[in-house]
């Protein structure tokens, strides 16, 4: 009979506790899940990084920690925590919340939306915009959530393009590593970053590969705030970038003296293309708690080397 | 050698003149296509409602006449144009733009953008918007733009309802008739207008109907003005109507006069959400006259008894 202690603020737990208690119920299991629990009892951990715990030495006899947010970065260093971690994979919740903003401002974009929802000369130019097929478009991270956008992206006719640091096959144009990312970016009109945040790609939008896209490009930042050197994109922002919508920052809530606000040509979206929806999420725990209690390897195990 | 009469305004000889003339040839066509031809040598008609032919009858060996444009209202009740009419039905320029738009403007409605874009207090109010599978999403006018517009939404995890006014097997929710459109109607939260602009649609959207969708539910309408009661509409926008999002109006461009201008939640596009694009129009017309040459029936006849 497993201990699950769940280690996130308390807001979570009103939350969470009925959907996880209905999952596990689902999965056929006999637990006990609280939010306190002696740590040398505890078997899993349902953990979010913002949680009090951030020594988990005390926790001997813990088997695995499922981490409630896709983002791992925050808990990937912490040299205490030697049992296997997950990432929350939440397709209904988090996958599915990020194909709808991605897609939303790609068509906001590439329609020219913002011209017409403040309009106050009451212009009527008819010019039509130009049909998704000339209206190229670059993923940059071809994880779940890269994947799952461009597959909603290209359904709708765009074309298409996915970096990624290690080569993939997939159904559309793709490159890889740094001549790749060259070649991804060059041209594209509307940019969109869902990479994880590593120290490898800390700065992947620069001085100069904001040079690259086409001019008056677009660039989408629901991935995560240190993608992007914020100084580097005000600048490109001033020669060939048109626009930059961002969803994440370096500090969250945005500090409000903070030159994004008040840029004409920068949109802040408050961190709600991807949240985690606690009935979708609960399960996608339960299933991994149930997965571990019958000894097969969990899903969606985090790699400590890569940081993702 | 059929001759072809180009009978529309001189900006559209200009931007459909090489369109037309390779497209002709790739059908393996002899024939002349010119602007000015003797009315009674003329063989088939490229036809836009704005052109100075209005009276068809000297035209005394014409066989067919296609339409431009995909709305036929202003010539179909034309009592001298007796042969059969074509709509433009143009998969690639009208339907795919119709899709862009109309997904563009549901996903921006259904993500609340309009406060990120305009948000001049800089409020991060990170509360999610709930998932697609959550908005349920009607659509009046189950035509080629009206199904392609349900596939592209329900893909994206909108449950969608399709109301026509005779019934419709389709793989979503359909309803029809009088009963049909109340119970389409009743609950949705965002509404898309896709009906032809016929005697039997004017003012579908009316101060009932327009009583019947959820508090705060979009109108969005792509297709055809006189679908809205003008009035009723402005009406609604006190009761329970959030926002109207329109690109078709009974006169346009809108007067700058117009109400609608000015109303905080409408937006007005100029109606550029289904345009007519030159090289995939002339290639639908080319292939319906070859199909008339060889004595085939012709694709997207308008059925002049139900006007469209």
């Amino acid at each position: 009979m497993p201990n699950i202690l769940f280690a996130a603020l308390t807001e979570a737990w009103a939350d969470y506790e009925t959907h996880l208690r209905t999952a596990l119920d689902a999965q056929g299991l006999d637990y006990t899940l609280a939010t306190d629990l002696p740590p040398e009892g505890v078997d899993y951990m349902i953990y979010a990084p913002n949680s009090t715990v951030q020594d988990f030495s005390p926790f001997t006899r813990l088997k695995a920690v499922m981490n409630l947010w896709a983002g791992v970065e925050r808990v990937v260093k912490n040299d205490t925590l030697t049992v296997p971690l997950t990432r929350m994979v939440d397709d209904e919740g988090l996958t599915q919340g990020m194909v709808e903003w991605v897609t939303g401002h790609t068509l906001r974009h590439h329609l020219g939306m913002d011209a017409h929802i403040v309009n106050p000369d009451r212009t009527w130019d008819d010019t039509p915009p130009p049909l998704s097929k000339d209206r190229p478009v670059t993923i940059l991270g071809m994880g779940a959530l890269g994947q799952a956008c461009a597959a909603a992206l290209g359904q709708l006719g765009f074309p298409v393009t996915g970096w990624s640091r290690s080569p993939k096959s997939l159904p559309f144009r793709t490159t890889h590593g740094a001549d790749g990312l060259r070649e991804a970016l060059t041209g594209a009109q509307i940019v969109i970053l869902l990479l994880p945040d590593t120290p490898a790609t800390a700065n992947t939008l620069n001085a100069e590969t904001l040079a690259l896209p086409a001019p008056g490009a677009v660039i989408l930042n629901p991935g995560r705030g240190p993608l992007i050197d914020d100084d580097a994109l005000l600048a490109a922002l001033d020669a060939n970038i048109g626009h930059a919508t961002l969803d994440t920052f370096r500090t969250e809530p945005l500090p409000r003296d903070h030159p994004f606000w008040s840029h004409p040509r920068v949109t802040v979206t408050p961190h709600i293309a991807s949240t985690t929806r606690p009935d979708s999420a609960a399960r996608v725990i339960a299933a991994n708690i149930a997965r571990a209690e019958r000894g097969e390897t969990l899903h969606h195990l985090v790699d400590r080397a890569s940081g993702y």
